[in-house]
């Protein structure tokens, strides 16, 4: 689907217009935005606008990191979007020059859309050029990781008391998970807080804008957005370190009752087995209180062994 | 609440004027200071001074991290104060031009309060105007981190202690929580260093400020404090690794005692089991001397199993 | 095995023609072409070109990493190709001057060959210079890291859903192994990427060039390939960590398995050992429910044992 | 205690006059060093010299790292004294202008002590002038580091022998103790640097100095220093987990040891029990040979594990 | 020993001059080579050629890294020597003027007698002048690093594959005792690369050499030579952790044997032992098929166990 915004140098709007036909038009600026484009409709990048091929290729292949490529007449946008919930950052390419941004993207995202809305009831939104645009559509991409981080925040903080209580595989498991997720997002971020960098000091004199501080606001959200990943990344491997001193010290106590049953045990049924011997000759066995004397030694060894773990503080 | 303090250029200092009334008046510089602001209150930051949008929205979100913003005709201030012990830094913001201050926060804070009361009391203060006022403000802030990591540093100290005596999960669970408390006045800490940085090294010239060396001595203050989280944090990490490797001693000494016991009265269980077998023919059972001798042989296993697990250094 | 191609200054191509006539041709470009070379045509090295000495070396001694040496007239490259599948990359030399391009390799690489084939088969190729043809090799030899790293990427998600359902040594051993292949991608794609940022921005004037925008494509894939090694590697050091929790996860299950066994049996043994023995004089044997009095005590202590480990949450 | 010396300008040297003497003399230069000064002597620094309140403050509160702070007529340093085997540095205040030095510390310090001894031995040092002597104390301070880290090297060196023949506990908290010694170290002597470099290459001008040369003699031995402190916590590390890899190792043995032994006799001592039932109708009991039969049985048996365990390299 | 080689204008070379006149002959250059010198021979030093006291301090204490120090006139060098075989990298030291090399050593050292024989065979190499015969030295030097670190990687190799087949504490060990001597390298080859940085790009202009490129060549060396030392460490470090892993597997292996045998024999025994019990009214005993029973029990109890554990997936 291909949808079409246009300021006429009067100040008018006009909307759904052919794609051939908004190109040689006098206007001030103009949207075209692809969204799920068919074949044909990709065809308009080369045949219409003329794009160079690299930006078309990265277009069409989606293992692009989040960049900002200056192709002379116009910058070319590879941003990430992460609103669809499937995990996996979204491709959103644009294509920015001073009188057009052309907005390009293979699956359907709402973030656009949404962008699209707001322009659309907010005419007066036109006003201020493709500049105030890609802010609106950055900003708002950008806004998407907060729920996303938010989310695995309180994931880990779960986690944490469940920890506390019950610690488990599952939730170290869980742990690793998270971890490799922040991975991923801190991999889309980071160029991301490049392309922002590019956009408010760029390196041609042409494309300075005139919303630095909206685009440094984003800027401001963007560090915030890595250092939290960043903190998360530590307190997921504070768990799992905690986890394992933890399993290490249930360890030792398990290991201290073996020991304990063990060592308290092993000598009381030695004697038991010695007296059950069916020797002819032990003369113990026919001694009257042989049998109480037995009992006593065995209690005598048994309080003996249980004063001397006490000392040695093993429970 | 809004407290206002105001300096004549005739040296006379005006308290409590209305709001409205003070940004009208010929004066050398005021100080408007909101505090725990009503709705109505918080409407004169953007009807009365028409500070930026993108400012006042910071003032109303609580998730900032210190930083400073740069909006032509003033400059705004996110700061954090630690003083009230809630564990969580609490945010300050300033407006600050060069013949204003607007200091505001959604909670009490006594640290403003001080800075105030001091001003107040020290009338000659206000004659050094708002880049001293800024800096009593600051100041005041970065001190109360000190307390806060010195408590930090007092129990890492007792918890090592304790770690030689009777170290125990419980200690581990505290270091991990403190080595998150760390993490979180890192976050903080770091920030607000950029922004005496900035303060000291202005990116436009018209911010120069005259009490340079009172600002140095704050950045001392916050290098000196990132290098205690910093410490602190590896201290923390050196009890971690310490009570992992005690534990493991520990349980190496436990499974030592273990093998030693078993080891020992599992032959001579053994022996005692087979004599005390049923069999008719077992011409041992006859002998006269045969319970005497296999008790001797008991001994000998025995003495035998110490001596060799005393040359292989395990008792 | 020695190729030619050579553009004449009227356009025409010509191939294969011996080493000695070119260099003394008039001609725009030409591209020599070394593959396994004789012993013989190594000397056209130094006879005909006259490289420097410490160049001929490089090609001829294989442990170099990619680089770029500025001899003036011309520039030396030191290049990685992985196509071979060898697991080491192998080298690839390039002398790079501003009309001719010599090529150099001493075993067979599929790569050049194919940029050659490309490159005979679209003569309209041979018009855009010296410049365009490092990029198109430059372009292939870095392409071929992609499927190197996404069979790895492969490797790591099939061992990780196979962590999850039967950890083992053998796969953690495989783990160790693509650590280590990824430790030495990385350091034939770090110097790498150095060498396209000096084509990029030549230290000397001399060397820019014109095609920035497929160089500036060439650097983006590389930053792209180190970071999915440090990912990688990453993904790697999680796996290890999470198979060494995984596993003292078990153990704990195994002990606390064993620890409850004993302590229950001990207990019990002890108590049929007292009965076994064979005093004249033990009063509880005679009595008529002796040994039914006996079966319900061990039952009772059995019970009791297994309410106490329940209460633990041992199991 | 406070001590003068003082060079006229006619070359003569006096020692010992008062200070508020010495500061209105026409002198070369001065020196005035303040040993464990009176509350009296303390006012003489903004009594006499006027020196800025806040490098007063930082000479009496002890919690300095060091550092170099430019008033403008003088250069506050703040530097460490190790000599003293207290483990802590000590601190050591510097005011340096043009013409005088003032030394300051609040407890006795020998290495200053002794720099005044060799100034007082050696008139003709004085000619030197204060930049001389600046490098004078810094090199002495500096110095004193060495002696501790070479005994640091040395018990490290001690307990890395001792790791191998003898492990234990205590050794490795040892280990940690000195990886203690060793960040607060670090925590001196990294700030030492940028204190030597900024001597080196001043921000003003005006401080440029003559004896670079010695100077640079300094950085070099805080970059050894540096360097030494980073090596040896790293060997603190290896023998840490040196130490733990070798806890694991000698549990494992404990290990084998108490599974073969117990995997030997448990089967051994039940086919025992079995015969010591007391069923009227065991057949085997009767057999004449029963007994011998059992004892062989159990030979097997024994005998099989032992090749068994062998077969599996267990011991 | 020293030796002299001097290079006169009309191009004549004399050998073995004593000192005193070399330094008063009017020469292009020459070079004075100290090697193992008598206590008069190093008084030369300061009496003949008047070289800084600081320089002829760093002669004769061993413990520098490799460092330049500018002193106006000449250049001293400290630099280091691996072919002793030692171990411990040897000092030698270079004085660089204009117009002379003055080599010293405490110790002798084939490398620079190997560079004096190969000068005095090849007399056109003296032509070059003293920047020449720098690169001589110093790319002999540097290449001596080559076999030592390949011999480590020689046996990381070997002990990797030792550590598939039979990890030992003592393989540990050795790859502990590597990794220190790595560090030790890595402490000499630092400062390498900053020396020979220093060379290609002078401070002082004065100091801008001819063979560049020859210096580059040894640049890059002493560039892969790092990265050995670092990939050695990593993977002396995956070593370790493997090996830790492996222990860790090995160890759960031997406990699950541990534990399954005592759980199985265990209820066994016991149940043998209940039957050993001589209690005179135990009805059991004296039912024709008891003992038969109790054999059928005790079959399917183990039968039920060994069904449960392979449920379980423990062997």
């Amino acid at each position: 689907m291909v949808r079409t915004m246009l300021l006429l140098n009067n100040g008018e709007i006009l909307y759904e217009r052919p794609v051939e036909e908004i190109i040689n038009q006098q206007a001030k600026w103009f949207w075209v935005d692809f969204s799920e484009p068919t074949a044909q409709e990709i065809q308009y990048l080369s045949d219409i606008f003329a794009f160079h091929h690299l930006a078309i290729e990265d277009c069409l292949h989606l293992l692009q990191r989040p960049k900002i490529d200056d192709f002379g007449d116009y910058r070319f946008f590879v941003l990430h979007a992460v609103s669809n919930q499937k995990g996996k950052p979204e491709e959103i390419n644009l294509f920015v020059a001073k009188n057009y941004i052309v907005s390009f993207r293979m699956n359907p995202n709402q973030d656009l859309d949404k962008v699209w809305n707001q322009v659309k009831q907010n005419p007066e939104l036109t006003q201020k050029g493709p500049d105030y645009l890609l802010y609106l559509i950055i900003d708002r991409l950008v806004d998407q990781y907060f729920p996303v981080l938010l989310r695995i925040d309180d994931e880990l903080e779960r986690l944490e008391s469940e920890n506390f209580l019950r610690p488990s595989q599952r939730m170290i498991n869980r742990v690793f998970k998270i971890r490799k997720d922040l991975l991923s997002l801190r991999r889309s971020l980071e160029p991301y807080r490049e392309v922002v960098r590019e956009i408010l000091h760029p390196e041609d004199e042409k494309w300075k804008i005139k919303y630095r501080i909206f685009f440094g606001d984003i800027y401001d959200h963007l560090a915030k957005l890595l250092e939290m990943t960043d903190t998360y990344r530590q307190i997921g491997s504070d768990l799992i370190e905690s986890y394992v001193s933890l399993n290490s010290q249930r360890m030792n106590r398990v290991m201290v009752t073996l020991t304990v049953i063990t060592t308290i045990f092993m000598p009381l049924t030695f004697l038991a087995g010695i007296y059950g011997m069916n020797f002819d000759n032990m003369p113990e066995l026919h001694w009257k209180y042989g049998y109480f004397f037995v009992l006593t030694l065995m209690s005598v060894i048994a309080g003996g062994m249980v004063i001397w773990f006490r000392r040695r503080g093993w429970f």
